[in-house]
């Protein structure tokens, strides 16, 4: 069955991102360290047009194809805050964008799709995390969802119980300041039970299905409850 | 070589011990949990006198046996602050204390040498954790030295760069509060390599090689300077 997954670098120390985050460096302070595992690979640099790279563990991982769309926060999709204004922020990517696959951003303000080449689209949904999540499943079909970039928006999914497995890619430094993830859902109680290690130079992939605690049950029967009758009233369905 | 290695048992969020520590609960709130894979090896249960027990990836850590002294901090050893008094604590352990090996207590508070049942000596020092090292390299010989127990024991090793290997057993929980091992070495510039990865029920237990960054090795190289030339003045040598 299609899962939403949420796969991060994370640091020994559980930053998920440095220090002062900007435009200029999405990671924050030190941040670009968590994804040297992940630059290295032959299959990453040839993604992003790049030679040579290493074959290991870590490109069994990257290469698994297992994702069908995307959700991703606005910080990450990038552009700065505010209204996107009349010549809106088309990505860090240029015209190579590295999805090939819908993407669906979170914001808080409209905008029409952007459709780009070798399959990406954006579509920028304003009615939250659920609506995104809705709009990725069904275009996901029988593949995975993934929810990507920031802590915070992956926080805001794990505390609604909504990710089915966490892919935490540990890596050997210590950022010592930034963002924790796990700080950002300290009232939520979170289950989670391994599922698979790999092992990998610089780096140890582990998997974690992830659950409410019995605590949430009652909320999350509530919450799904009143989003199926806000669908049915508004008919917006999927 | 010999090596100086801290294991410890830690979960996702990065506490190595819940808050409210007390005699009680010398984990802390929820700490129990961290050692739940290591209390149903048949191994420890043995150990303890319990029956039963399973065997899996992680008894062939816990049997490895490369461990010749351990230095443990006066908290792991227990009994309260302040000084001993006159029926002083003698561990939690009863007579068949766990270690079978000499243990080095470092404590505020002078004491003499404790030779319990099995091979286990506990020897009290004063006088700081160069010492208790020092003395625990010289009682191990050729096997490895354990820094055991409390964080900020731990810690104060790895800021002085003293510490040779930490090997982590990543527990999938989330303790949300409590200490956390690298925070109390916020200020040291730690560097860590990945040298080893297990996969066990319920726990991934990772080595890491430590040293210190170069913005160290200076004051390391003054300290061990004036180290060694205490050393001489004093005569005590190991």
């Amino acid at each position: 069955m299609a899962k939403v997954v949420y796969a991060v670098s994370m640091p020994l120390d559980g930053f998920v991102a440095g220090k002062n985050q900007s435009v200029e460096n999405p990671l924050g302070e030190g941040g670009e360290q968590l994804h040297r595992w992940l630059r290295a690979l032959s299959a990453w640099r040839a993604m992003h047009g790049l030679e040579q790279g290493e074959e290991n563990v870590s490109s069994a991982l990257f290469e698994e194809d297992d994702e069908g769309a995307i959700v991703m926060g606005r910080n990450m999709f990038g552009g700065g805050p505010g209204p996107w204004g009349d010549e809106p922020w088309t990505g860090w990517w240029g015209d190579d964008r590295p999805f090939h696959k819908p993407v669906f951003v979170l914001t808080h303000h409209p905008r029409p799709p952007l459709v780009a080449e070798g399959g990406t689209t954006f579509t920028f949904v304003t009615d939250g995390i659920e609506s995104a999540l809705r709009q990725a499943r069904h275009a996901a079909g029988s593949r995975n969802v993934s929810v990507s970039g920031g802590g915070h928006v992956a926080a805001q999914y794990l505390a609604a119980g909504l990710i089915d497995e966490i892919r935490i890619s540990l890596v050997p430094v210590l950022l010592k300041d930034g963002v924790r993830l796990f700080d950002l859902v300290q009232d939520a109680s979170i289950r989670l039970e391994q599922t698979r290690v790999l092992e990998a130079p610089g780096v140890t992939h582990i998997s974690y299905r992830t659950s409410l605690g019995w605590g949430h049950l009652k909320e999350t029967r509530r919450l799904a409850h009143s989003e199926s009758s806000m669908t049915r009233r508004s008919g917006r369905g999927l």
